[in-house]
């Protein structure tokens, strides 16, 4: 059901339309947007397929060409989400510069796309318990994934002697949940920029890592 | 409705009952603690009166005498929760030491908080949009005044020359996102206990505001 965005897409980032860039066909894209409104308004439990494909413009028989059930649009939120936020992660975290760099870099896109998609992104934290044990398992594995990356970034730049970091593994949830709190906060219009945050936090992150600069 | 703990229900904190121990009387309490559980579990939305008087193994009637409606449930969930959060913070940012040493504590005590009571803050924050107008603004003066203690025990730190904080506002913010995220990944019996979470995430709110001891 899904596909790829195109480097494009990715590159331009932030607006609504390319959180679900990727998701074809045209319908199902609709729908997932509609799913995510609908969940973030009312919560999972509180909405039928029925408001879903309504919000749409689309029969509920038209929805279930595309999702089963309305677990299986929650779980494609979560999975496209959670794809997109580690790919984000991971290739920030492999970019050019030292270990330093790298973390200041995926902190700030990290950051970015969690004020961006704070939307997608609270349903996705706050309706977890919802997802059907394989889909629950399928996520957690992409969750995971997240935390290595920060994980490892954190312990080679320890070993690098760039950082002061004791428990890589606790910093690294740590570095990750203020991240991720940003969308449960995050107001657009407010203050700052998902880019101004982003700068700030990947500030905050070289000094829980023990860099001052 | 609610009256405050005695200082000894306080002092032991952290178990369930505690919670609610301020709300008398006791049948408004089993509502109170009938009402986190179904709002955690199936969203404030899919939540009928009817489901947490039956939690509460009391008639719909009977929830009636002491709550109008769901939303006051949640109101007092929300208005109880906060009180005791802000309270301890207060407490802690003016209790004893340096600056350095409160705001370790302010940050030990509203972390082990966010873990002890995870259920609780997790129904406060999610469902914050499902409350009234009036009910809102008096949450949000209570958010507020977590601000206010954190934000000027960073910007006292800095001007007395223990902290080294450009936007103290932004950083305060940033402290108390931490801490309540908490909330989001808590799990007991986890790799460690809420105290071990508190003085961990206490050493990194230290080296965001540029402490390293």
């Amino acid at each position: 059901m899904a596909q790829e965005a195109s480097a494009g897409a990715r590159a331009r980032g932030g607006a609504r339309e390319d959180s679900w860039g990727s998701v074809a066909p045209e319908a199902a894209r609709r729908l997932l947007v509609a799913a995510v409104d609908a969940f973030a308004e009312r919560g999972f439990h509180a909405t039928t397929t029925r408001d879903i494909a309504g919000r749409a413009g689309m029969s509920p028989a038209a929805l279930y060409i595309h999702f089963r059930t309305k677990e299986e649009l929650l779980f494609q939120i979560s999975r496209v989400g959670h794809e997109r936020s580690v790919r984000l992660l991971t290739e920030a975290a492999a970019g050019p510069g030292g270990h330093a760099d790298r973390l200041a870099a995926a902190v700030r896109t990290f950051v970015r796309w969690h004020a961006e998609h704070h939307t997608t992104a609270r349903v996705v934290q706050y309706e977890l318990s919802a997802l059907g044990e394989e889909h629950y398992a399928e996520i957690v594995g992409l969750r995971r994934r997240s935390e290595d990356v920060m994980r490892t970034l954190l312990a080679d730049g320890a070993a690098a002697g760039e950082f002061d970091v004791a428990d890589a593994r606790g910093t690294a949830l740590a570095v990750l949940s203020l991240c991720v709190d940003v969308a449960r906060w995050f107001t657009p219009g407010g203050r700052r920029t998902p880019d101004e945050i982003g700068a700030f936090y990947a500030e905050l992150a070289l000094r829980m890592v023990g860099v001052r600069r």
